[in-house]
């Protein structure tokens, strides 16, 4: 039994391969780059560009993959979505699809795109937008560069943007988001239904997510003399329950906690000035909760 | 009065500035690289993918641009053939759309290809190939890496190749060749029709292709004796009449000749045991014949 | 509520944003290069050149900034310094301001300087030292690779060294230390005044301290029978109480403690004879003690 | 005393150098390149190339050194064997020195290359293979691109490769195995005797297998409540015992255990079905069982 | 004897080694990166800063170096003006050094700079400046990306641009424009009535500003039927009288001329309606007129 | 009918491709890049090591290759020299392999190497010398970096250098050399006896030459009046008659001349003064005399 996996060459290319081997699979491309080894039998690892995945995952030719929201619209891509995935090379916000002009256009809102020209990568996802909203306009393919067309080549774009800083710098005016989208690993139906393929896919599916709990968690550990143990316990998240553990041969305890990484910068100073000793942070693999 | 010309921007780009550069025309990006600066004010430049240019030439949205044969029949552009220029990074030959499939494939030619599935970057092109030759097939767009899609996602591709390396090494077999392509500075219909720009474009065009020409002669001067003028012209190539001047106060004469650089490797010993002396080569920036 | 903090742009740079990671602050310079964004709404970070930080701490521009004592020095900065940070891309060893010359140069000490010509960058604290010294000697500002300068061009220079290699691989000979330095965190007196400012300024300095402290030390942990307790006991050092905690339904304890990485190398054998199995050894984010 | 260490150069270098950097060792190659510094006053490090090592270790010139078991054969080097280290840049299989023809060669197997031509790095290793095998063949030592030499060059080469991909690459067919080797830490016999040098080798060796033994495992701790210890156990490793410790004020146990990284997968689903929470994992440095 | 020349170190170095190799003078760097060594044993190459290079002109350490006007202005250089070398990485525009201060900024010209704080790298040519102007302003010199100070550490700052470009993309407005600045070959006074110097010193120049006028014209030969000559030559530049041969045998002439590279793109087309044939261009190394 | 040509792969490899691409030979590696492809259907080319091409000149396998006097000792190869061609990275000097000993050795000149270790690549070559000189020592070869084996691992080297500034850099004393060595197109002997191959292999030769020679020379044309024709001939070198023409309907005369670029920088100003116009200098591609 194998599950066929796509995975998105280029630029989440670098960024899902450490998320795959903080999870425990290591993906090596020496041999031939567009289908890596993987140190799992029961796996197929194939390399594809993003917007591709959802068609081929659609189609049964791979039984899951890994691609945004955005290209599962564009390619119509009726598929199940197994789990959300925050990952990106530099900000963990949702990438939108937004419909831009330029600064001094005449175009204030969407209803303005009547007659104008619009080039997009995704043509599907735009035109389909612009009919919702009762606009006829010229949707044609965008080969790159999209950004720089506005306003010599087409009258809008419909462009991914995560920061929108890209926009700014090209001198663009955002007029409205199309989409939000985050990266899914998402399955076939058919393969859904195989008991085998499912049952995978979540086990996949855990790991990928205790990896990406683990980067923004740390573990601390701090010795307390007994009698600071509550004002201790009081500083630190109430959420959880601390594993707390009695030394040997003293009147101290050992605890031990998971706390989000931003939360460390505030409470260590309380920590310190309530008693605690030898307070260390450690780092994090895989946080299952 | 300017010219709206479109430029390739990517694999084609440094090649096809140095060309430029060769016949007059420097062409800097350093302040906007998709609209960069030229100098000359008749001129506006402007960078895009070479898959978009016919579409805009033939829109008017630009006056003439640089691109293939393959693209501008994929875009199903009518537009004005101005000057082939054959430049490129490796050979001189035409670049060829060919439907190829794995080595070890079962399907032998076009009409095996009936009810398979075919990726392409050129989806208008190659559907129209396949229905000419009686074929019913699925042609979906491919975004990359076209040539490792066969045979795990599709059952044949239509790839652009110049000299079948790339496929040989991915164990594909070529069927059939789709197109062969040529780049071309290529004019809109309407902008064709204005003397000023049709009077420039040929301007630009008779420097591009003496630029071009320029890459594959040399000039040859040598000296020699009179008596030895009749052997020495009899190697020269017969075409062109060479220039022949009489040294002052000697029985030498000089000849000067423009060949083709190909030819020079033959000429020279020959050259040299005919009688001539201080042969020198030098290079050439522009021939105009 | 702000700090507006200067960090250092070049050779620190990077060391400085590990380290401020590691610290729990993540600094990312996607947007505009000189002001990047913090994940902490409390500050506020400026790069710029070590040299001028001080000046502007002094001044009031900056609230605190990181930079070195030479710096300092050189700018005449009166400043509070909070921390010091002894890190860098090789050695921890301070950096040194030394006089050299040439190895084959007469001058044998700072007062044969007399009437001679000293290149530095540092040019207040070389003139200062020389003055302090009664020396009269020319001291020039020095644009740059200001170790080839002697003999061809100076007489001296003044010029900072961590190792002295490069003094060396020049054929340079040091004749004097004008001053030692390492990288201080440091405020401005006013808003050292301010509480808020300066909680926040100290708490920065508790996790800095506690990253670079952290990258010196390891954690181990190791199980013990109960009979052999006493002996690992000595092996470990003995300033800090290790955690011993009852492993449960056995005669065995597990120890776990927190040491100089430099001495694991010589501790680890020393345990395992001692009867410790199962030592592990783990890395530390942060430690405060 | 100082025990002298010949590290190799190139391929392995920076891998050498990260290893031992776990180990404890901390490895700068600042100042000159082929004597590296190193935070150990007890060793000198000396950069060669690996071909080169064993033969100076044979000698004498260096206590011990890293180098495969081929080159250890190839110099005929009579050394002490103290440790295998299985580390490299892609794979943990040992290395293969490999005799090799063109794939449509009619040589198929050893007694076929009688009067052929063998080009290989291993002249020593190949030439004895061959003489023990009967075959009388001329061997040419080979100064590189040996893999690309058959057939122009030679008849057949001896060439070291790890997965063979790179011999499939350039139509190679593999006719027999001369040699598997894999890195060694090996002594000169004379350095051996001493007892200083034997001991330190000891600890180097234990502390670089040490580091090696991490890389392949991980820390999981988790809570458990009581009465779901024995399923939790029983789903854990049997060999070795898990520390388990009481959390004060509660009906849970804390768990801590080390385990292969690469049966993590299949684990964690079971633990958490099983009842375990606050599953984490963290990152080791050195393992010493 | 030998020159002692100073030639700029860092963004002008590449450029200026090609411009003398052009020139004649091959100039290598490979034994020390700073005295590099050149192909005439007449001169003595030192790199150094572009800064520094007129103060050591003018105290005589070096017989002449090449530097802008700006440096030597702000080194108050006491020097002998040799030639204007027009040569840089992207334009042939003067660089200059601007007041700048943010679009936004309240300050409009020169006077409203009063009390303000203006950073820049050349602080003596900016006091000076401001003085001349009546204005009392902090000038305090700044140690690199002098641009993005500006509104944040300084009101102002005098930088140098090529284009401006940079300052626009900085959000900052050109209040002033303090000196227009050329490279300069430059000598010290006493060297410059040493004859040999001087006349080697001319002889550098003429060789220089040769090769840097080559750089704009190139060479045209074509040959010419004898009743065409009279066209062909009122289409050529009328100032220089162009090199006029007899063919042998034949009713034709070879003309050749040398033109601006910039005419060329509208003499050709002319030129071969006016009857001329074989046009051809060629580059030059050299022009001296 | 084709020759099989050996040129060296490595840092000769790309010099080696631009003079025969000046020769009139390009050799492109774009499909397989150990047996290039080359624009003459009568060559056929391999990449190799130089170490290893005139073994394989030797014994028949290369009709011809390119390598060094110093391999072809080596090797004993009895070959036939064709040519010598001077080209290299740095310098037109040869190469000398060398004898070095540490600065502060006692060992002075060879007899001193008697019982001693030498550590080089050209093991044959220095064995040899040796024993000429009648000294016994161990000569080992090695795998690189020879330069840092002294004094450490062997006592002396034997190795190749261009200018010996790496031999300084190291801190070694030249007390002998062995070898001079430079560039040699040589021969099979059994190819050399066949007329085709050899007038092959001479026409390479000279185009190879002639490509070398225009590197050092540089076409020189001038306009001069009657009148000062002798004074202006009497400034141009003597060895060749310049070519000298008429201009049509004037006074004054064209002159060409072919001279050594080095002679330029002297010979412009003198011609300029003896009343020389428009002088221009022009690059060369090949020269045969």
């Amino acid at each position: 039994m194998k599950l066929r996996l796509g995975l998105p060459k280029g630029s989440l290319e670098e960024s899902t391969f450490q998320l795959f081997k903080q999870a425990g699979f290591n993906i090596s491309t020496s041999s031939r780059s567009y289908y890596p080894a993987v140190n799992d039998p029961e796996l197929e690892i194939l390399l594809m560009r993003a917007q591709e995945i959802p068609r081929y995952v659609h189609e049964g030719v791979l039984d899951a993959g890994i691609s945004g929201l955005d290209w599962i619209t564009e390619n119509n891509a009726d598929v199940v979505e197994v789990a959300e995935l925050l990952y990106s090379k530099r900000t963990s916000n949702p990438v939108r699809l937004v419909i831009a002009v330029a600064e001094s256009s005449d175009i204030k809102d969407v209803s303005d795109l009547n007659g104008k020209r619009v080039a997009t990568e995704l043509v599907n996802v735009t035109e389909k937008y612009l009919k919702e909203h009762g606009v006829t306009a010229s949707v044609e393919f965008s080969w790159g560069a999209t950004e720089v067309k506005v306003p010599k080549l087409v009258d809008a774009i419909a462009d991914l943007t995560e920061t929108g800083s890209s926009l700014v710098a090209n001198k663009l005016r955002i007029i409205a988001t199309v989409l939000e989208s985050t990266t899914k690993l998402h399955a076939n139906r058919t393969a859904w239904e195989d008991p085998w393929k499912r049952e995978k896919l979540q086990s996949i599916a855990v790991l990928l997510q205790g990896a990406l709990l683990a980067r923004t968690k740390v573990g601390l550990k701090m010795n307390v003399p007994e009698d600071a143990l509550d004002k201790i316990l009081s500083i630190l998240p109430a959420m959880k329950q601390p594993s707390i553990s009695r030394l040997v041969g003293s009147e101290w305890v050992a605890i031990e906690v998971i706390v989000d990484e931003v939360q460390v910068r505030d409470m260590i100073p309380a920590l310190k000035s309530g008693g605690a000793q030898d307070i260390i942070e450690y780092p994090l693999s895989k946080v299952i909760p």
